[in-house]
């Protein structure tokens, strides 16, 4: 994938949580260009033959490695670190990509209302990145991208890799893609970057708690922005975002109240009983579904006391 | 516009709030095409000469008329309204639209910020619908829709038009333009139909509290799905729901932390601040231009304890 990166950071090179006094796997300049082999986030504890079981008996100490950090020089705090996307490779067999999306007890949106494991395989095309199949009917669109980009913080010890922070982390935003240039506000000299959890696929809000997640090269050139001051992660898309699914337009359900938090919940709830309504599904496979494609938009945030959260589900999934 | 409506609902056919006792102007049967003359949401308040102090002197209870009610036979509780949205036509002397966006004062995502009144005046081709100019540099692409469209509540007595129910009313959602397919949960015998608050272009979240605010002609056919017992409302779009204003990509802002309201708040105030620094605008400028073109999403709403809202702003605006 890579002919012209200056550094390849491999499997074996990753940490587990943030924590600004993990050495460092490699020291590069501003603008180097580095290509990092990204494990999945169970770190290989699911495969492409694993089974419901195996989510149950997930170590969550194991949980989202990422690959790094690396050390920038001359990124001191205040600056942005300046991080192109280049490009996205998911690793397979033979051209043959796999990825996972599990129900993971305790963890997602609905959390309450799904408490047993689930677990969905997919394969798919990891050269044409054509969309993956859903059954025998759906098609799933793939847009690969890195579920967790970060910097290490500030404040010394060991944190959690769960949330993310103003320093990023596992920002799950589905469009920090191909082509994007993300900007992270650095707390450290050297910035100590990391990136993993790489997914094929995921809508807004990655609902269910996982996407289509996959083990990818990722490609990527690291710049700094001296004295940027940045509050938070901003980043620039190079062009359309969702024009790999949007083709057949939405199918779209609401919620409305005082309470986003709330109303996203209505909103999903409402689309896994429309797509089971429709398809036939059972619940938990439609919640699974949707995490990989549907979109949470704030529709209106300002006709007091009542917000409205909207759920878009692509209609080409099964059109 | 409207060679094949069974039904025209002139401007003065409209009514201030929801109220189940309020008389329908219009009975008419499922399946039923209705041309309605909506007004702006300041009922004729602004004009295209009016000043900010027009805002400041804005009359509250002559704020979003809406058209109607329009009783639909044989509708239930219990049954969904279908509406078909056939087209809209924004008005304009000789082909010329004309519409607002301002700041009031107490209303907004960003009021305890923005404490004056301000407003954007804007003109564009109601017959093209090409990109309204801003000031000399920007042009915002248009969607016309309408941002208030509902049926009566079973509850009785005058209920604010402000929030949004279950019933619908302002649900100020962006992609209820042409070609979708409105389903809202029926409570009152007749449904008790009424549209208006009619909207050239808003992004999601509508965020300063207007969008671009046009009297606009809406068609539209309204029919019944018996016994569907919705919760809350959902919609169907015929196409893509972007693709007017995502040529470009997007400049992206992000909020992150334990509260989604904070969380968007932060995403917008940072767009506020990158486009004043990008583009030398006065900030409450950027908050009235973002309202009306840039959408909040919920990117992350799982990682606990952090979740990440997303501001998206359409570079096309200014490339």
């Amino acid at each position: 994938m890579c002919r012209n990166c200056d550094y390849t950071i491999h499997g074996a090179q990753h940490h587990f949580g943030w924590d600004n006094a993990i050495a460092p796997v490699q020291t590069v300049a501003p603008g180097s260009t580095i290509l990092f082999h990204c494990q999945d986030s169970s770190a290989g504890q699911l495969g492409p033959s694993s089974s419901v079981a195996d989510v149950a008996a997930l170590d969550f100490s194991k949980i989202n490695p990422v690959s790094g950090p690396i050390f920038v020089e001359g990124a001191e705090p205040g600056d942005a670190l300046k991080i192109t996307l280049e490009d996205f490779a998911p690793r397979g067999d033979g051209g043959r990509g796999w990825g996972w999306t599990a129900n993971i007890p305790g963890f997602g949106l609905l959390a309450d209302q799904f408490t047993d494991p689930a677990l969905t395989l997919w394969c798919y095309d990891a050269a044409t990145l054509a969309p993956a199949l859903w059954g025998q009917h759906g098609r799933v669109p793939l847009k690969p991208f890195a579920g967790t980009i970060g910097v290490a913080q500030a404040e010394p010890g060991l944190h959690s890799v769960v949330p993310p922070r103003r320093t990023g982390g596992n920002l799950d935003i589905r469009d920090i893609a191909k082509g994007t240039i993300l900007y992270l506000p650095v707390e450290v000299a050297g910035a100590l970057f990391s990136v993993g959890d790489t997914h094929a696929a995921q809508g807004d809000g990655e609902v269910c708690g996982t996407a289509i997640e996959s083990p990818m090269d990722v490609m990527l050139t690291l710049d700094l922005v001296t004295g940027a001051n940045l509050k938070m992660p901003r980043f620039t898309t190079p062009g359309p975002v969702t024009r790999h699914l949007d083709t057949k337009g939405y199918e779209v359900t609401t919620g409305i109240g005082a309470d986003l938090m709330t109303g996203a919940r209505q909103a999903v709830e409402q689309m896994v009983d429309l797509l089971c309504a429709q398809h036939g599904m059972a619940a938990v496979d439609a919640y699974m579904l949707v995490s990989t494609c549907g979109d949470l938009r704030i529709s209106e945030i300002v006709d007091m006391p009542n917000w409205v959260v909207s759920f878009y589900f692509p209609r080409s999934v099964f059109e």
